[in-house]
């Protein structure tokens, strides 16, 4: 027997970084490959966007607090944030589906219920896809095929010293949402007959099982005429996405935590379970919000946008990586991403 | 609660039309949504193809006699097949892995062995993916790109009455390999000392653990200008991809039993498992050989190549889809098509 390293030992990335060392590109289409929000295939002057998205049963969703049409919905949701990620618009998905037998058909339309509903609002189109059987639980896998003008492109790496550091929407509220679904459970495997009142969090419930995706960001910065310099989606959390374009573009930042868009009810719910609000706003993942960088010849426009918020700038490398606090003292920013592969307290 | 259908009563073909009910085509650049080899979305003069194709332990394929590389590489073949059945050229792929912490990183390297393999042969790019964790089993997802000129993509829904029924390469090998692998799982559990003697096997083993795509037909095809007026790759067995040409393309066929290419070492172990050789090539898939149709003034042409064999031809709708025995009776053709969702025997 070889060498043994477990996958918690190094993580998503790492193992990424592992399975794919550096390689020619074989293909002149091939333009981006892997390490942005999605590959970019050259056709002629269109770029064709792609990208993948699993998500997987007791892994990124629970059966006991995860209505299957919104997971249908967020399964699209999440795979055409990272083509507008791109500045792009998705077009086609294919979907493949592996599901066991304690699926019903009807269990499975619901879920494609989602799926369409998700592909109506975004005018996408499905194009294929493979359903097959598993042994245990369920499992979604979703491409998404996209477009856009090869001089629109957006890549993560195009941050420059002094860009100014924006982000659509708000924070942390998908993870509250989590954190209440998951006391929710907890309570419900107690005592089965118990009915959650959720009346309080419909908010961040909503952020959770049903997200959005940049469409609205991303049309309005067209019209506008602003092009981003980079851009990345908020999959992970902003510090760990924050780190992504920072690397990418060989440049340092300043976070200011004061200036993080944080809802009320994302806030109220994070101090229920003790959680500081910016902590969630770092950390948590799944808000799908783009954060994005602009020159700032951008910002009276930038300005005009209520759902677009500049949290910060970027410096010069040596600088690094810098939150700034309300007391204007600085922490380095650190990325607690997730690490799907380290087994969870249950 | 409502209704509860079962998988396995309405089978995956069944699966798919419930889930993917007729729909308008949004975006100008989705030439051909689900129902062929790939969907083709069309960027000016050229054709985009997607495809996806995933493979589940434990239901396409079992660890006890599945080397890991082997089984990357035919998760990338049988998706390369699919482009190959648009007279395509397969470009890129992406890739989704969840594999359980059962699976260490140097297994995954193991398996990526084979999918970098598969793509140096076939000359794709990997361009992207996402690599989760599952509960249990491991699950491959491959999505392809490739490209076709608009005037040479070949679709199901071509084939004309009089045009010739041609089949690459010969079949039923798959099938016999995964009778013996399986014979020989029963004697490892038995006797896990058991060293089993593959020697009389190779051919058939191979054709199941390392399959190969229809690269070296399409090329010649187009090295000879043959267009074919149809294309299908033989997943499911040669009686279901026949089924969905003629149902596709409106038309009826014969088949000629005797003319099916079947190889000596296939005809002996399916002898040893008492199936006839047809019915193994006629029923069993993962052959990956291309089936399609060719006007009838390129049959000099046809040949003069020694891998294609000419096995029928296509008939009036109303003549049905029949086979033809070497007693000149007729049978008709019926896909024994594998359903996935059903139960097997263990």
């Amino acid at each position: 027997m070889g060498q043994r390293t477990e996958l918690e030992e190094i993580g998503e990335f790492g193992l990424i970084e592992r399975l794919n060392p550096k390689q020619e590109i074989r293909n002149n289409s091939t333009i981006i490959g892997i390490g942005d929000d999605a590959a970019a295939l050259k056709y002629n002057d269109k770029i064709v966007l792609v990208s993948t998205d699993a998500m997987v049963e007791g892994v990124h969703f629970d059966m006991v607090y995860t209505p299957l049409k919104h997971l249908g919905y967020k399964a699209c949701v999440v795979n055409f944030s990272d083509i507008y990620a791109m500045n792009g618009q998705p077009k086609q998905i294919t979907i493949t589906i592996s599901s066991s037998n304690r699926y019903s058909v009807e269990a499975l339309e619901e879920l494609y219920a989602g799926i369409h509903l998700a592909c109506e609002k975004y005018n996408v189109d499905i194009v294929g896809g493979d359903t097959t059987s598993s042994v245990s639980g369920l499992f979604i896998s979703i491409t998404v095929i996209g477009e856009v003008e090869q001089d629109k492109m957006v890549g993560r790496n195009g941050a420059k010293v002094y860009d100014l550091i924006c982000v659509s929407g708000d924070l942390g509220g998908a993870y509250a949402g989590l954190l209440v679904l998951q006391r929710e459970k907890v309570t419900f495997k107690a005592n089965p007959n118990f009915q959650p009142d959720f009346s309080t969090y419909e908010y961040v419930l909503e952020r959770q099982l049903k997200p959005e995706a940049g469409k609205k960001t991303v049309e309005w910065l067209r019209e506008n005429n602003i092009l981003p310099t980079s851009m990345i989606d908020i999959s992970d959390g902003l510090a760990s996405e924050m780190l992504h374009i920072c690397k990418s573009s060989d440049v340092g930042c300043e976070l200011y935590i004061e200036k993080f868009p944080i809802d009320y009810e994302t806030t109220r719910t994070l101090e229920e379970f003790k959680i500081m609000a910016d902590v969630g706003a770092l950390n948590g993942g799944e808000d799908y919000e783009l954060l994005f960088t602009i020159d700032q010849k951008d910002f009276e426009k930038i300005k005009e946008n209520e759902n677009i918020t500049v949290i910060g700038h970027i410096t010069d490398k040596s600088m690094g990586c810098q939150l700034v606090t309300p007391q204007d003292t600085t922490i380095e920013l650190r990325a607690q991403g997730w690490n799907h592969y380290r087994k969870e307290e249950k």
